[in-house]
């Protein structure tokens, strides 16, 4: 009989905050040990590829290949293609750089050929040497729909095309009641292995909310039998990146840590918040608080804070 | 009542060799005077991209974007999305440049679309400012297929993967008996304003062959009312690029402009052989021979020898 530890995460992202923390739980935990559950509600079909943005995102950063600058998109592009594009009169809103352009036309051409958004993205990480398991939240076709005053647009419209200007009012994922989940997904929730759950620092509205709205996952997370721990995408009352305390701004929520901790509500064992919220701790009921420093700008800030949340973990494991 | 002369060409072109008589031609003609009907056998599917080499050889030679070194693919080009194909592993042997993956995405999402292939053609040549008609045989699916010593090929499989390496036995044109011709190619050829015909210097197996055995093409074509000029590809017995010889001399012919005038046969009213083969000129029985310098090195060369052409074929026309 062994008495080894179980060890494996499973981290569930978005884009680049999500990205940046399963960077650092790649950096501390042993090959094969980490799983990664990514949104795919911002995926789209552009100038005729399919694009998966988080996965995308989740794969470079931890490829080591990632953007520096942005947190998403390739290190070292060019944009030769896209140049030639926008000379034709095609669409040049959504910049697809030469480099991630292989991606999207390898991926495009395996879903054509019949397989799922699963395996094509077990492949295109196997090929960028990756030793962790990236997974998509199904292999299903689920798009993201905001409802804003400037009517119902798709993600990337809202995103990327109109620059997150419209106001929400509410979010909605086409197709999520016909999706199943990620079949490798449900194995790591039931691997004995498992030792904790982690939603990363993501936007709750459209990245964790999809994955967690995906039916049976949800279910399957809520039966987990290993501490879920968040950390909190909001620090100081600002999203570190991207729209997601405009967005609460919009929906009349005043953006804290706190309201974080209700959003996940009875998922959630552990809740880490930044140091600047530490007077917040006090206030949020349910979950234990971690207080850490969670913006993560180096490679040292990523594996600091992955290691903080994985002794959380064991702490909650107890 | 008007006394106008007719003076739209109709050229036929594979590659590299059609395009630059094409390219001439649409210097000498008034804007919308030519239209060149293009080879698609060499047609594939490529990293699930749709490739037509020949259309887009005439089309970037046209808009004046063509690679002057090569003949083919384009001026200026980089390869950022080649090498990051060839790094995770996908199939680098056509060499697709930043700048060309601009056409094969936007041809590839407008086929997909339901589009036909002359139709997206039209389009392509629009944004290019092309003010002449480039036209794909037809709109169907047709694969030349190489019967060689390596068995039987796919045409760039021959082509440009082997290098044109294995001995060929035969030529055939999967889909060519279901397909039908381009309808403006038969509109083009019933053109009360057509003047004459030009079959360029291409490659009679591989890609004037599978032009005239569309069916219905080379009906229209020996039912015309205008002269058809050939210029021979082959000068002093030998291709001035590609293939041709070789094959010839691998089929047991020898390579010569008299075995051209052989091939086209009743279609010729006249042919043009280069200066070289001066001597072969009163061995050519049937058609009427002009001799002319039909090696084109520059632009100049090129509107020289496409006036000559037009010259010869007014005389053919009296």
């Amino acid at each position: 009989m062994s008495d080894r530890r179980p060890s494996k995460i499973l981290a569930l992202s978005g884009g680049v905050g999500g990205a940046k923390l399963a960077c650092g739980l790649y950096a501390v935990l042993p090959p094969g040990g980490l799983g990664v559950l990514v949104n795919t509600g911002d995926d789209f079909s552009h100038l005729g590829l399919s694009i998966s943005p988080d996965l995308d995102t989740v794969m470079y950063t931890l490829a080591g290949v990632v953007n520096p600058e942005t947190g998403w998109g390739r290190a070292g592009e060019s944009w030769t293609f896209m140049d030639a594009t926008a000379a034709l009169g095609g669409d040049a809103w959504f910049r697809l750089g030469d480099k991630d352009l292989a991606v999207h036309v390898e991926r495009t051409r395996r879903l054509r050929a019949g397989e799922p958004l699963g395996a094509v993205t077990a492949e295109l990480c196997h090929r960028f040497g990756i030793a962790a398991e990236v997974m998509p939240m199904s292999d299903d076709a689920i798009a993201t729909l905001v409802d804003s005053d400037a009517g119902t647009l798709a993600f990337q419209d809202y995103f990327v095309r109109r620059g997150c200007e419209p106001r929400v009012r509410g979010f909605r994922f086409q197709g999520i009641e016909a999706a199943r989940p990620n079949p490798r997904a449900l194995a790591w929730l039931e691997d004995p292995d498992l030792a904790a759950i982690v939603i990363g620092p993501s936007n709750p509205f459209v990245s964790v909310a999809p994955i967690l709205a995906v039916p049976g996952l949800r279910d399957a997370l809520a039966q987990r039998r290993v501490p879920l721990v968040a950390v909190s995408p909001i620090v100081g009352g600002q999203a570190i990146k991207g729209p997601a305390a405009k967005m609460m701004d919009e929906l009349g929520i005043r953006p804290s840590a706190a309201w974080v901790a209700e959003q996940y509500g009875d998922l959630l064992d552990g809740l880490v918040i930044d140091e600047t919220d530490r007077d917040l701790a006090a206030g949020i009921h349910g979950p234990r608080v971690l207080v850490a420093q969670t913006v993560m700008r180096t490679a040292t800030d990523r594996a600091r804070l992955a290691g903080e949340v994985l002794g959380f973990a064991a702490e909650l494991r107890r």
